[in-house]
């Protein structure tokens, strides 16, 4: 193991009516006066918001309602719920949702609090929060970013259309509410794409050094046979409690830290497709997708011993008789049939990427760091892109 | 998954030099006056109290001293060490030392600051602390309790003759630090004692409902293959790097409450091994060694579908052309021949366990409770140790 710190400060309560046995109580903890936070309202029609609401009503809360965060939250959204918490002086931020409405919950408690401009000095750079956020709680609708478990998020700023992600400790939701049962009214598309953005979090962490036996990669490959089992079981019957509550936690773990402990990781292809997301506002779990496989033929080689891990000890491929790169490759190629068997895109024309949409410019738009097997050039991001479409 | 809350409130600092970088700045945190817990003394021998003095008196820290905590730490010495630490005002309980001096210092930080009896509140029975102990902090020694990151203290009254454990929260140290190279100088009996602890710690929860897949039972599996693969590179080079901080942190990750999510467990073998050190002092890791194949072979049939998975999925078995009942028993026998291969005691005798010893004094003493797959009965407690003579 390489050196690392760790900590997680976010409560969290599982399982079936958690929301139901402790919103109600935690609400209280912090004050009475809460924004409720959400997206464009899937939650009125699923039953979770009325559920939500009654909780706060027991709690005697004022409720100031925050709607319409969408896919890829704008750091206009961020300065609007900003202005809505100190106006009406918020003592906690409630997001329901999936990713983009805690992510944006979270840059919305930076920036209640802060004077400056949120984006310059942590968003642009990395900062140092020398502040206490406002206090953030969670409920979890959707498996996917695991942004539920961290400090991480990704805001999209649209006037210099660069959209890109920070993980501060210091904006971990205090709590987290996640039951399984609200996601059963996922959209199937919407599941994969969120399922497959666990997996790809946990890929983007496993391909890269250390590669020498160590528990992050151990803990890795578990829970990457999970998330395949669970979504294909989820396909299969998307009310079963097992698979949607194994996909929860599977994405809170993705994403809490613990396998990333001493993993170099650079999320390259998060990266890619960031910044394919800030010129397309494509779906971000398809994007993935679409560029995993591409990007895996190009740096295989470069990795050939994890590659080689990956596709015995993820995909169950016997290595007997095969060389090393037809064994990697094998396991490139098996993911690839993975994605197209759970039927996300395969390329960027099927993700509804057009044809008049300028790659180069949004290749050198990348800015990628170098944790990976092989530093990309901006000339192979749009090789890639390229190949992808 | 099955319902469950998690939280867990210790800052972790894990890797070569971590006490040097970060012990000064955290102690001048708590306060002025450090109290300095330690064992019978060995950390004088290898250079970590030199260390961690420096360290404190680069802080300028008062340096209370409290030695001597052996194995198996008494209420005794808890009283004794919460004397010192209200008599000389301590901020900062400094627990440098392996599961014994973690666990005797969690119960010190509570009987600091508690009136009452805090055997008898919390101990004898499950309570609930609404204080806050003294603040604590870890410098780890010996991998294998996992004490390092959870609220667990295992206390002996010798009076009573019981030995106990519970987990707080609120006892969680506020910081561990974990520098995988304090382990090199452990000796090798005590380093696979500490080993075997850390296995045992994962089978007794994932030998326990549910047993459908689930991500804490997959994580388990992991770290499982990855305690043998480690134990036995580090038999191989006490100085080989990459194992001693994999077990580090597997020790960690068995005990820090992950695995535990959503699992019934009962820790039967613990609390058999807990009476067996109440009544003769043996070493904890080594009474789990002669222990759990014998009661492996007890209960296999009823829970039969996971033992055929421990076969398969942690020792490499090939489950074809086998009966259920035969690759569940190869997989305990593979066990079995693995602590005979590393070393340690396969029999009570071999334990130092004397002829007299009144062992159906010890197995009536055993308060089992009934999350494993059978409730032991007391004569079936007996039957076990009797086997294990």
């Amino acid at each position: 193991m390489n050196n690392f710190i760790f900590e997680n400060g976010t409560k969290t309560y599982f399982g079936k009516g958690c929301v139901r046995e402790y919103l109600t109580c935690l609400s209280r903890h912090y004050g009475q006066t809460v924004m409720l936070a959400y997206g464009g309202g899937s939650i009125k029609r699923n039953g979770v918001y009325d559920e939500v609401m009654a909780c706060l009503q027991k709690a005697g809360q004022k409720v100031i309602e925050f709607s319409g965060i969408g896919a890829n939250p704008t750091y206009a959204k961020v300065l609007e719920g900003a202005k809505a918490a100190r106006e009406n002086k918020v003592d906690l931020i409630l997001g329901v949702g999936g990713g983009s409405v805690m992510d944006c919950c979270k840059a919305i408690s930076m920036a209640a609090v802060y004077d400056g401009d949120i984006w310059k000095d942590f968003w642009a750079r990395p900062g140092v929060i020398d502040f206490e956020p406002l206090p953030l709680g969670v409920i979890v609708t959707v498996a996917g970013t695991g942004s539920e478990m961290n400090g991480g998020a990704v805001i999209t700023n649209e006037e210099l259309k660069i959209k890109t992600g920070r993980d501060y400790p210091k904006c971990n939701a205090k709590f987290a509410l996640m039951d399984p049962t609200y996601t059963y009214s996922v959209p199937k598309e919407q599941m994969v794409s969120g399922g497959f953005d666990i997996l790809s979090h946990i890929m983007e962490t496993y391909f890269s050094e250390p590669d020498e036996g160590n528990v992050s990669d151990d803990i890795s490959e578990a829970l990457m046979r999970g998330v395949i089992r669970d979504l294909r079981a989820a396909i299969r019957d998307p009310q079963d409690y097992t698979a949607r509550s194994n996909l929860m936690w599977e994405s809170a773990m993705a994403e809490n830290r613990i396998i990333k402990l001493g993993k170099r990781m650079d999320f390259e292809c998060h990266q890619m497709e960031h910044q394919l997301g800030a010129y397309t506002n494509c779906n971000h779990g398809a994007g993935l997708a679409v560029l995993h496989p591409v990007y895996y033929r190009h740096i295989y080689k470069d990795g050939l011993a994890k590659f080689e891990r990956f596709a015995v000890n993820v995909w169950g491929i016997s290595p007997e008789g095969k060389s090393s790169e037809a064994l990697a490759r094998e396991g490139v190629e098996e993911l690839a049939k993975f994605i197209r068997e759970i039927g996300l895109p395969a390329t960027l024309r099927e993700l509804g990427v057009d044809e008049t949409t300028d790659l180069k410019a949004i290749a050198d738009s990348c800015n990628l760091a170098s944790g990976g097997y092989r530093k990309m050039t901006h000339e192979e991001i749009l090789k890639i892109f390229r190949e992808c479409y």
